[in-house]
């Protein structure tokens, strides 16, 4: 449907003997049906007939088309704000008797009524979830009116609250785990694309294999984020080996290293919630508990961004000494045509490892690294292990990060004291394998 | 233990590679301690040595001492109120400006430190639990320190947030259930005692009871609130046959009617977050999807202040016409020795009644029942039904209500009607029999 | 491996602390010792050591290859029969005293040794399923040696005791079952495909599709039989709307018909033993319990033997009255090339049905139809409901039933009328619209 | 219900759709109508009339007092016997031709056809439990009537089939199991009685208890044996450190030793199937690898026949040296007046202690000990580690076992060495620490 009518409205309050809002008032197109049912909605007392009109609410928004969600959008950036006048009241005796209760009513009045719809609609059965959906379209339309951004604000807000730690349950996700689940494992797999059901299975059901994801009481079956990791007797320099359809699994307990190998998020509308680094702390955690052998915990992450710094970094920038070199680096990362003939391979790693070791450990935005999945592992305490050469040759690989994967690694005593050395000195604990590459520039 | 030293604090950070925090500044009393690490919590950026933080701040506090516990209680009440200069600053620009940004920003620097201190501890393992306790704590010391208030309504803030109702699982008690979840029922039973577990089976094992609650999923094994259900081929008006030792139960199938006899809140530091009204609708919504055989939902009540209301109305307020027949009832009340003499019982009945029907329909205060019970079903939308006579005669049951129990009737069609009347007209819907005994005073 | 040593036998004896063995009797070839570990475990007493023994046994069962397999059960074949001595002893006891006690004591000695054997080795962790597979292998050498058929019927004499009704447990399966027994779905099903993971679903996550399994303890994740199930509101005529991709689905409660449309048998090793009847009468029972708009149950099944018996009836079996329409229907038949014309499609069902109706009813071995589903549904107290013209038309079922299809009847109240009527009198229970076909032969 | 009438029986029948069995014979006294249904159910082909008539068995069956069970279970002794012409005749075949498969067919006739009454009723709806239940009331009957016993052997024989390790399932018991399973093992403690829930809960829910049990899928909630198990720092040399409300629980982790204090049968239907044994060793295995710091693995057991011993040994079986001795030993074990005496504990300690070696090492029957709890441990392969002076000081202690408990080692390496030699030398694996108090007698 593409239009909630007046008299689909009302049928359906009918039906559920609801007949206690005004029927004049909704006699307009759907998206001002909606907002008149938001202002009811804020102005009920009492949960009996909010839970009702959250509802109406919900399934009115379901019916909107994109221009109809744009106007309401729009709607809510411009009449959601506090309520002024009540503001400037509370402003004002704030001012005079500058006492803590007069500041925690200027709190009150100066939250956006936004805050309070999302509240009360929450209270819908299916409203969390209903909600999360709604921020997605939320996002679209902020792509061409950044004002909505305001609006953003508020549901990220709440989902900040709503989604915190505290409420989160970890499960290990296997072949015992329901296909309703596994079908969005599939689904939501962001850095290794999962092919099908077979492949799924390779990375979940081997006995040094392990996934974990997060999941929120509200979302039912729907993973927040998940990792994928591999039990090895040894680091891991490239995907491939961990993928591979014809490698021997080990017992787990043979293991010594665990390798982290790919985590997404799944919910889009939950951008900016960061869960990734509790779940990385605590499947740490779960893994040492539960198979003592295991003594390294690294990652195997993508450089995403590595090729774009190649691709616009000046000359000076390169730190390559001859200018002919350089030219003949541009010009071979550019055309990639490197990867099958041996000798460049070999040419191109000596320029391009010690480059790499520039782009994560110097080049910086704002004290913190161009690189995003660097600025995720390292904000989390991790320390810059291994830069690996040739380690994903897949055309993804080779576009992104010209081939090259990264060994983060997890140190659970030292995970706290890396953190404050990043966030505080803005400084980058590197193992001394990757420090020196930088002397070789 | 009763206070964790210095040495304390950092033999536990050590041991978990803890050493970012600056030990000189821990070498007081807990308290002192306590607040330190309550400041450092509040300053370190990211989540990685919050977590640790929030674990040491609350393993601090749980060493404190009922004076220590004060002292906490009212730093937090004095220092963790807004950041007053951010604050007059974001006022200055907001007032310039009138923009929503600056208003938002007012409302952001308005905000009491202390909710970020509570989203910090709360991400502790364990956190959200550990925070629900110590508001118990605080609302103990704010018995004699009216002051404190201003922090409880911080904790009832953020507890409203994290327990709306989206997060809450509702679920079957019966024989089946663990024995962990099972001994907090009958701790946590707060209107009908249960004896021991041969009582606590007769409750939830036959085949025409019920017991529903709601749980979180940060709060592992505790309900939060439940209900108990007998389902009768009648209308129920006495509680002795509900909980009677001898009764033949009948199949669940046969019964036409649902009878809530009691409604227990469990957690002492969730005061004030409503959850009664959700579960009855959903219960009445699970009833009858799986028993369409139910066609009534009362419930069965105590009118736990109707004695108190007696005791002390004036003399007019008794609406009874002749003085003698007044002080008769007044004395028969004081005393109570009517229960065994079946002639007083009639002479009272006639009076008493009246008075009853008085008591819920016409005595308001603010315009609402002066009765906690008829305002929270009223409230949820139920109707006044009946009131039954002699239907508690325990001794709780004579001193609170004079032996009368009340049949509120909840009519899934009516709810929001019946409560937007309540909330908007002050009325409360009452059934013919019981506006009858109004006429009767 | 191939074969498993006596070095390997004793060193996997020696590190799980058991050298109760003799050595030196253990240094032949695989079958060899498998049969003295056999000996042995026959001749312990109690059962800690015999519990050591079956896994050895299972353990060198594993290792031997086709041939090795072949002379182990030509060994129990010849050498698992009872102990004749004490046979002997026991008749004769039994002839002079002719008392019961007596004639159980013949029971115990003739009892073939092989089910003391297949008991003890059943003690071994894993020990029923490894049987289960050792059957499989048994019936294969079966093929070629008629003689084993003596070893497996003590296979399916305990089987029969140990997978007996009473130790299964039916559960639904659903799109939240796990991915370790869906996989097993798609691999069992016998009558109509699963093409892969989305036809699966199609099948068992609509509202209106059920699939039930009986499941038994000693098997984990392994389903023993299933029944897929449509809910429709009509009786279904052709298999292609039940597994078309692009149908509407109902909700469940609108659906006044439940097709059994697919019964799959999952355990070769299980042969013999049915569990078909019980998990029909059981899903039937569930569904009209939990959906009381269900009015009938029937299958829709193929007819697998149709096509082999028009093939091979004499010209009087077949009674089609004219000579030159026989011949045509024969060249029709054979070629299969009727489907795509409407003319002959006509020409051909006014033969072909009443043909059918005489396959089912009239032809017969042993007093039982000819048609292996049709002995399933009628012993099991269905009746036969209707004959479907061009139900399915796949490459299979023209070759197998020339396209018809045929619904069973499960109606609660008749079906052990029904199945003593079959069995006692040989009559089989059809509707009037079926019967009526005979006359029109 | 004392007796089911014919009347009763058909509409019954009647009401599920049964009217297939001959009404006018079931016009008899109920266990007269049993015997009929019985004998109908052992004609019946096929299990879609079986499962109606066995369930109607069971009801009539149930309906009996115990006069008419006994002459159910006399009809079954008598009539329930082999088919003898059948038997004869293949005794005959076989005489002629030798050969395995005549000697199968003396198996077949030869077998009680009660075997295949129990076969058929036990395919009942929840016929498992009632045949368990229905040998209860037979052994009792037994316990008047030898005769019954072959009766009885027919049960056991089928139950020893149908509970097989293979179908048992082990489960954890603690304070998250249900309540319908922990009253269970309330009622269902032998050792050492369970005074109620708290003490329950002392003995399952403290992180250094476990208790575990077996359960069969066709019991539901019904555990069949369970163990309850103290981990600790040492060995344990009395029950009442075990018990104690007051001791202070240690981590798990800490301990290591586990001591078995109490094993208990729960379903006196099953006596003579054996589970301990099999729950010992699971239960070993399960701790050991769970909680690798577990090196020992005892038992805390009674030694309930050692006063049965002492008090009807002879004067020369008694190993006491001088005559004055030993009639003060027999007078003060006789009067029990030692407990409480220090200096009569150590002169009795003296002389009881190489008595109870003797007891447990060399007075045998049939070559095995006479103490039954010793037959169970060392028949299981555990060796006779410790006898404990005044280990358990109740009365029931003190009357049975004057005081003494044992301790029974049982160590997985030697586990299968220690039961050869007990069970093939009739040797006695006892520590040297037992073996020395035999020379001080």
């Amino acid at each position: 449907m593409s239009t909630l009518s007046l008299k689909d409205i009302f049928s359906t309050l009918a039906q559920r003997g609801r007949s206690l809002v005004d029927h004049e008032r909704y006699s307009g197109n759907p998206q001002e049906n909606l907002i008149r049912l938001c202002t009811d909605l804020l102005s009920v007392a009492g949960e009996a007939s909010g839970v009702a009109l959250a509802e109406q609410v919900l399934s009115v928004y379901h019916s909107l088309d994109r221009d109809q969600q744009s106007r309401f959008f729009l709607y809510l950036m411009e009449q959601g704000g506090p309520d002024y006048h009540a503001l400037s009241s509370s402003i004002s005796a704030y001012r005079q008797s500058g006492s803590q209760e007069d500041a925690i009513a200027v709190n009150r009045t100066s939250e956006p009524r936004r805050r309070e719809l999302l509240r009360r609609v929450n209270l819908a059965s299916g409203g969390t979830a209903a909600l999360v959906r709604m921020r997605v379209d939320l996002m679209g339309q902020m792509a061409h009116d950044e004002r909505l951004r305001i609006v953003d604000n508020d549901f990220q807000h709440m989902f900040t609250s709503w989604f915190n730690r505290g409420f989160l349950v970890s499960e290990r996700i296997d072949w015992n785990t329901s296909a309703a689940v596994l079908e969005k494992i599939i689904r939501y797999e962001a850095v290794h694309e999962i092919q099908d059901w077979a492949d799924l299975r390779r990375r979940i059901d081997p006995p040094d294999r392990r996934c974990y994801a997060f999941f929120h009481p509200a979302l039912v079956d729907e993973p927040l984020i998940f990792v994928e990791v591999a039990l090895t007797r040894s680091k891991i320099s490239g995907i491939a080996s961990v993928l591979s359809e014809k490698r021997h699994p080990i017992a787990a307990s043979e293991a010594n290293t665990a390798v982290f190998y790919s985590i997404s998020n799944c919910q889009y509308g939950l951008k900016g919630i960061s869960f990734g680094h509790f779940l990385i702390k605590q499947v740490v955690e779960d893994l040492k508990r539960s198979l003592p052998g295991l003594k390294t915990f690294i990652t195997l992450s993508p450089a995403p961004k590595f090729m774009d710094w190649l691709r616009t970094a000046s000359d000076e920038d390169l730190a390559i000494d001859s200018d002919a070199e350089r030219d003949w680096f541009k010009e071979t990362i550019r055309t990639g045509n490197w990867v099958d003939n041996v000798l460049e391979q070999k040419r191109l790693q000596k320029l391009l490892l010690p480059l790499a070791a520039q782009y994560f450990l110097l080049e910086k935005r704002r004290h913190k690294p161009l690189d995003p999945v660097a600025r995720f592992h390292l904000g989390n305490g991790a320390s810059l292990e291994r830069i690996n050469w040739m380690a994903d040759v897949s055309e993804n690989g080779l576009r992104q990060s010209a081939g090259i994967m990264v060994n983060y690694r997890y140190t659970l005593r030292e995970i706290e004291k890396n953190h404050e050395r990043y966030v505080n000195q803005h400084e980058i604990v590197a193992s001394s394998q990757v420090s020196r590459l930088l002397k070789k520039r």
